[in-house]
């Protein structure tokens, strides 16, 4: 351990060099544009796995960006791990809030900022790291690994499940380890034992066949701004709760047993609300705590809205047309395309007199629960532990990873979840960085759960 | 008479192709990218005003955009007529919309597209041709005329006010004359007696300090697109009134003679709802019928409403800032400032917990009535009766000119206004135009009222 530890510390300005490398490839996957961007950062990864000694590396073409794959199977009789990451990235607008460039990756505190420093670039990159580290060091792994790389999480992995039903045995696997989730907190290690799912929609509502004047039919006719608002005022009810029929059918509440464990952690809500610049906390449901609301409980969220004039001035417009992006968080046992379709009716129901809705369906993700007590799930908090000289907290993730749930399925394997983020790295938002402490500590600890497993 | 409307013929090419020239100048008075352009529109105007022989012009530049000011001072003791006009135009978005890019005049079907083409450039032209026509025919003008045309109408004439209190003496008149007004329909042509005001309000909504992320936060902390729906679904009640305290407190209703005369008039409302693409009309107040509403009733529109990601594909953001433009139209006896401080008050006070809300205050302009039965009005009844054939109806104008009030009041002028507009030529919209069987009987109606007010 010592060694290896006293390796990364040699090495360490060329492993940060080399994530620096990967942080400037724009590979925004949701922005077509950026599309031979994301190319570039596959071609990348691949190159650095063959470098590190990974074979039959391979860049495979899908009907949207590739996925790249490679293993090193020596070990017969070893486990196999199978490591899965994501090298796209989210949009970086607004880009004039980031206080450096978004694809220029900058120190500042000990912290590197760049778009997917830690979700997931920098995550993905520790596993890739601890490979090499391993190799140098021994010159063999204690284990058998595979890499499944893809570059369409942040568009909802369109065609990961293809994928992998397609190559179930190429990918099969003791174990997928995956680190694209956070620690509980600064010192303080946690594994994630489930994870929100995910569906998303938009919106179209349409007035009459182009912007009027306001000064010539201000009053008389339709404006879709306020049919907007009209509609989607109908989307929660007045205790936060998302208000269409038979959302919350198959929510499953949380064990007492669960909720005396999160009493326990405990939350400085003061600390959380200063540094948010809030001076309260009243999103979502009224009727349940802070974390509960945020880990598993459902949501609706409006994450865009616009309509008319937005430029500088003043126009006098009656906007004909008006839109909404909407996406749900969903936990288990919502069905993602099921709770489409409920919204969409809901939408369509409620279309105020006087316009059209028109609302097409985006990506779906299923949610995904873990047992805490399987073997693999303990293995992994024993290699925190060693490095981090703490016990990992089992979490309840808010966010969505929707393939794991499917890695899980058609694998028949368990996915561990071990995170190296820490809360408020700002991921797709302004200003996203990593914490270095968690660099080579992540390197590590990654290490130590391929000697374990071996065991 | 006929010798001007033979004048006119021949010189019919030739007026075309300078209106031409005028509306491929992209005079945009609300955005600074097209400054220059403004100032190239005001040389224009200016050199055309020297080119016809009126004398005295100058470029008079304000804290915004220049005023130009001409005239030809003959006739001692016949009326002073002064023009008025304006040579800006409003943004052209959503650009895509148009069938003819906006600043490439084009001919169509007996219409002329272009921004600008009727609001107000295309109007304004007729009365420089007037003069020119007048001019060619008699070598003299049959009265006095001064020109003050302006730059900053679309954005509220902010400067103008100051500059009439300055220049009383220089613009003293017997008329002021504007053609910036519509027709109440094909071959029936109409005077304007009523003009809405208005006031605009800008709003941002502030959350949290920077954009969050659905996985983390969803649930918990405030969508500043949510709080913005709650706020703005506060602003019209269910009837469609706006829901602002005393917003109606000096709004005059209309007598029962003028309501009488309204529905004398007729109106199609299959055939505008057929035009405009809509199966109703149900903007505005229930309780007042179309025609009232958007010509004698105040309103309160949101102009442009944006929060959070607009781009392609998904993003899972919890936005923390939303926008709103607002503007309201007012009628006689409103007061605009009053009004933008309701409205700001009703902002502040309806903010939802967990928010801040901005409010800044933009343009307003007075709302404006006259007498119909002023010699001035009678004089311009005949003008018209003599071009078209059929005397003009007197109408109550929804759309605003702030300014016509500042004119009346601060040089004690009747305002006429004369337009040769006709409804649905998209003005502020995309493919605006210009219908041209009312190019050269404009020229010829405002020849007409120069030469009857002589009398």
């Amino acid at each position: 351990m010592s060694q290896l530890s006293e390796l990364l510390s040699t090495n360490y300005d060329k492993n940060i060099e080399e994530l620096k490398e990967l942080l400037r490839i724009q590979s925004i996957s949701s922005l077509s544009e950026h599309k031979e961007d994301v190319q570039k950062a596959a071609s990348w990864i691949s190159n650095k796995l063959k470098t590190i000694g990974m074979e039959h590396v391979e860049i495979i073409q899908t009907k949207g960006h590739p996925i790249i794959y490679g293993d090193l199977i020596h070990k017969e009789g070893a486990p196999t791990v199978l490591v899965y990451g994501h090298y796209d990235v989210q949009p970086v607008d607004p880009v004039d809030l980031w206080e450096t460039p978004p694809f220029e990756p900058t120190i500042r505190d000990e912290k590197i900022f760049a778009r997917g420093a830690t979700d997931d670039k920098g995550q993905m990159f520790l596993h890739i790291k601890a490979v090499e580290t391993l190799l140098e060091s021994d010159g063999s792994l204690p284990v058998n690994i595979k890499f499944c790389i893809e570059g369409e999480e942040e568009i909802g992995s369109p065609n990961l499940p293809h994928f992998l039903s397609e190559n179930k045995e190429k990918l099969s696997c003791d174990v997928v380890l995956i680190s694209d989730t956070d620690m509980w907190e600064k010192g303080v290690p946690a594994i994630t034992c489930s994870l929100r799912g995910l569906c998303a929609l938009e919106i179209t509502l349409k007035t009459a066949n182009s912007d009027l004047h306001s000064g010539m039919f201000g009053g008389g006719v339709q404006n879709a701004n306020h049919l907007l608002v009209q509609l989607l005022s109908t989307l929660h009810d007045a205790n936060g709760k998302v208000n269409v029929d038979h959302f919350y059918d198959n929510v499953i509440e949380l064990t007492d047993y669960e909720k005396e464990q999160m009493a326990e952690l405990g939350f400085d809500e003061e600390k959380l609300k200063q540094s948010l610049g809030l001076t309260n906390l009243t999103g979502g449901e009224k009727d349940y705590p802070y974390r509960e609301r945020i880990s598993s409980r459902p949501t609706l969220e409006i994450n865009g809205l616009w309509g008319g004039f937005q430029g500088e001035g003043t126009k006098t417009v009656i906007p004909n047309e008006a839109h909404v992006k909407i996406t749900c968080r969903l936990v288990n046992n919502q069905h993602p395309e099921k709770i489409q379709q409920l919204v969409k009716k809901h939408l369509e129901e409620n279309a105020p007199i006087g316009c059209t809705v028109e609302v097409s369906l985006g990506d779906t993700g299923n949610p995904f629960l873990t047992p805490i007590d399987s073997p693999m799930m303990q293995t992994a908090a024993e290699a925190y532990k060693k490095v981090y000289g703490k016990s990992p907290v089992y979490k309840r993730e808010g966010g969505s990873i929707p393939i794991v749930s499917d890695f899980n399925k058609i694998l028949n394997a368990p996915v561990v979840l071990m995170g190296f983020g820490l809360p408020g790295e700002n991921l797709h938002a302004p200003n996203e960085h990593f914490h270095l402490e968690n660099f080579d500590k992540g390197i590590l600890t990654i290490c130590s759960f391929l000697e374990l497993i071996e065991k």
